[in-house]
């Protein structure tokens, strides 16, 4: 029996395609520093969890396809907060952020259509585009120069009569490149120029360090019929499990098509709607002791790297991820034996070969995401691990 | 701006668009009895709400892809009371039965690929397909027999190069049609024959009347790598807002594809999976109570629409809808004129145009879908309404 050509073409996730090495470990009774996945150990807000322990609705119904209006005017006002003005009417409540992406692309891009992303990039981008037969287009940058975008003519390069979008992320994943508001005009002229809509991803708005501030697609002036935002609570409130993003545009015709789409899936989950709504009323200190914890983790593990001679990598300035270039040929390979051939005193460290985030075949090879989602004093004992796992690695292979 | 194709042509959901008319009619303080959506009124089981009320954890963290392994163990087990044998293998949590739908069409067909699917069928079918470019070939059944199967050779006529599968609802929505074993054994023949995949969709499955009992498409033998079952707890534990449900095929190839898919969106809401699986262990009394009381509430309305001169219908078997042909030219005109023009007692109804759910232009027009899903009283009052409106808008029309 024949699967279709996209079962057979979709990427299984890098991310989590090594899980079965890292339980191989668990199993010997090895302890796994997790710096593989996105997944924050940052206590969930317990004005969150307040809200499934007291949910007393008889009936755990169907939403409406937008999401809850108490939950869409939440978000209202945490967007006003943000300076970035906003109607219901412009928000859809999404299945978190991966249904936000799903939405984006699909309302833009037909099959065959063209999205163009700076990769390394977000791999479940690909997921997303395959299932909907949408090609990614790759724009390179490097972790030379910390990934920066490269110049107009090198963008327009890519931009064909099959291309609908230019999609960033940012802050970015896997990178931690914050795009600036001059950045950010410049790729918005471009799509005014081209006829394209911009896709920008901010879910790690708030994880930005010393003192940048973050501008959102949603903030360049006549700009509002080609800038689609898709958002997420699960990093800002260590809420992966809630599934509970959106989709922002001020493009009532884009909004209109979205909402369909929406309806064919009937709604996002309902309690976690409830809950994800206490989170957009916390205190700002909520954030300022956030960001200030990652930062020093992002400190941390920047620090133990730049320490490593060989590798290359420019400090990242949001999101909680480093991409560092390592003086080896195989990184998936450094990873793998990590987990099966090495330890010390019984624990070792896991990442994200880089390689998977990169549309362009042979490009990241060489290169690990690290995700600094452990508390100080582990981080500091899972980069030791690396660094000796990596001098060990670079003697025996 | 140009949107996508399939944003252009994405059908509204007929459950929902006629909604603002309801809204309409409650801002003039009409009550309005809701026929129109599947949304069971029948309680939660507290079993699952006190999953929620008592989670504990620290972090609301992801989950695997294919589901919480509790979760997978305790579909196996349910599955196991029904005399399915399954392995956690087999079974991919989903987020809702939509998804599963989604990734089903979508692992077996590319776009431009058909799928056979008999209508009426369930509306949102329309919007998965659309969105993956894919087309629903409409094998069109009748109300004047209980929308039975057609013929092989009725069959088999639709089945062309690019057709993949075909897909059932099974107890149907919005018939309420029940598939025999012996009609799942033809269809299975007519798959095996021209090579493809039988999707069967059986959330409905213990909504199943007068003592017949559920075949379900897992328990076809020697089907294995044909058959591919969709499944969600929204309608069984009346919990369409937790958005869980499943994907489950014993073809491992296919499975190996499916979680491919299934990475790319991370996972299902996680408290919502732990909730699901409180609704596993449940008493059998469970499902005797529920199905009780909806064979009740079909009887009720089965001869309130039987009493009525001019309506056509069949008794349904399962599900809790059914789809009556009216005396009259435009059934979503009278939804529309009983919302907006019509009251008894400041009090009205809504049920849902049957058109939406074919696929065949022309065909339902005169049909609409009512879903019993209100209490005896409620459900008396809203037919009583539903008589003398026809009535009325019969004389006026």
């Amino acid at each position: 029996m024949k699967l279709s050509q996209r079962a057979l073409d979709i990427q299984a996730s890098p991310i989590r395609k090594l899980m079965p090495h890292a339980i191989h470990a668990k199993n010997r009774g090895i302890k796994v520093y997790h710096l593989n996945i996105g997944q924050p150990d940052i206590p969930t807000p317990p004005e969150m969890m307040k809200v499934y322990h007291e949910f007393s609705e008889k009936v755990l119904a169907y939403g409406p396809s937008q999401g809850l209006e108490v939950y869409q005017n939440g978000l209202v006002h945490y967007y006003q907060k943000l300076g970035i003005e906003l109607e219901t009417k412009d928000i859809i409540v999404t299945t978190a952020g991966s249904e936000a992406v799903t939405f984006a692309m699909m309302v833009v891009a037909n099959e065959g259509d063209e999205i163009i992303v700076p990769e390394p990039f977000y791999t479940n981008y690909n997921g997303f585009a395959t299932m909907a037969s949408i090609h990614l287009k790759a724009l390179t940058t490097y972790a030379e120069n910390g990934f920066a975008l490269p110049d107009d003519a090198t963008i327009a390069a890519l931009i064909g009569p099959k291309t609908k979008a230019i999609m960033l992320c940012n802050p970015g994943n896997p990178t931690g490149a914050v795009y600036s508001k001059e950045e950010l005009v410049r790729v918005s002229e471009i799509c005014l120029k081209h006829g394209l809509y911009l896709i920008s991803d901010e879910v790690y708005r708030e994880f930005i360090y010393d003192g940048l501030s973050h501008t959102s697609v949603l903030q360049i002036p006549g700009f509002e019929q080609h800038a689609i935002m898709v958002d997420s609570v699960s990093k800002r409130y260590s809420a992966c499990g809630a599934r509970i993003g959106c989709i922002v545009s001020r493009n009532n015709a884009l909004m209109a098509a979205t909402l369909k789409f929406a309806q064919a899936r009937l709604c996002p989950p309902t309690i976690d709607q409830l809950a994800a709504n206490a989170c957009v009323y916390l205190p700002d200190e909520y954030f300022t002791h956030m960001v200030g914890e990652y930062q020093s983790r992002r400190d941390l593990v920047y620090q133990e790297l730049s320490a490593i001679e060989g590798i290359v990598c420019k400090k990242p300035e949001g999101a909680f991820y480093i991409v560092a270039k390592l003086p080896i040929a195989d990184a998936e390979d450094f990873v793998i034996w990590l987990l099966e051939e090495f330890q010390i005193d019984n624990e070792t460290v896991m990442a994200a070969p880089a390689e998977g985030f990169y549309a362009t075949p042979g490009l990241g090879k060489d290169e690990l995401r690290l995700a600094y989602i452990l508390n100080k004093e582990d981080l500091s004992k899972a980069m030791r691990i690396f660094r000796e796992g990596l001098q060990e690695y670079r003697r025996t292979h």
